[in-house]
């Protein structure tokens, strides 16, 4: 079971990441628990529930273009029943805040805890939903 | 049993922090899985196993002081039965190496990934290990 739930998570999280290569922004939050905590990259420290989840992209899609990198290099899967994390090495290409015109290509860190509905000894679980994210740079001070 | 879990793991958690607020070595590695993957709030970008985890705690040690703060302020758990995550936000009092002398206090957030063997219907799982854990303060760029 936890070999499917894994399988289930990587294609979850391998289309994630091509919607948001795309800017498809229906598919990037398709799969999310209503009470999604992220830590995005840049601040806010948090961001609480789909409404702030969702303008985390709007931020992020200042600084990158359909088809620039948002890349899936490393990737392991933990999965319980009902609980699983995913922890990836991803690459990005974006401008930044203080280097609009300069495109530069970084490495990032993301954690992703998924949950679903329990399906007991007679029934099938439900869907894996993200519950969180996590990205980040090593800090520079 | 999901509960309980998530009670074993609250304790775990707080025993692990109090244990870095004092410095206890070996008390803040006595339940880690060998193979932790560990992103730190400093570079490297990734430290994996023991030997490497141990030692971004003698980095921290260089800027942080026993009984300086290292502290939970928001957590929040989801348990399966052989996964889970922790969700956190930090509070830590340190010097940054840019300032030496100069004592900061500032938040961070905090993600533990944990893993346990199963336990199956008729034995119970065993220890909660921490699998990874992902330390990070937003981005200032």
């Amino acid at each position: 079971m936890a070999q499917q739930a894994s399988a289930e998570i990587r294609s979850l999280v391998e289309t994630w990441a091509d919607a948001v290569r795309r800017h498809d922004l229906p598919a990037i939050l398709a799969h999310h628990a209503e009470d999604i905590v992220m830590f995005d990259v840049p601040p806010p420290l948090q961001s609480r529930g789909m409404a702030e989840y969702r303008k985390t992209w709007d931020l992020f899609f200042t600084y990158h273009r359909p088809g620039q990198a948002f890349d899936i290099e490393e990737l392991q899967i933990f999965a319980g029943d009902t609980a699983a994390f995913a922890v990836a090495i991803m690459r990005c290409q974006s401008t930044t805040a203080s280097s609009p015109q300069k495109l530069v290509d970084f490495p990032f860190r993301l954690t992703i805890g998924l949950t679903r509905a329990g399906g007991g000894l007679t029934r099938a679980g439900g869907a894996w939903r993200i519950q969180h994210e996590h990205h980040s740079v090593p800090a520079t001070d």
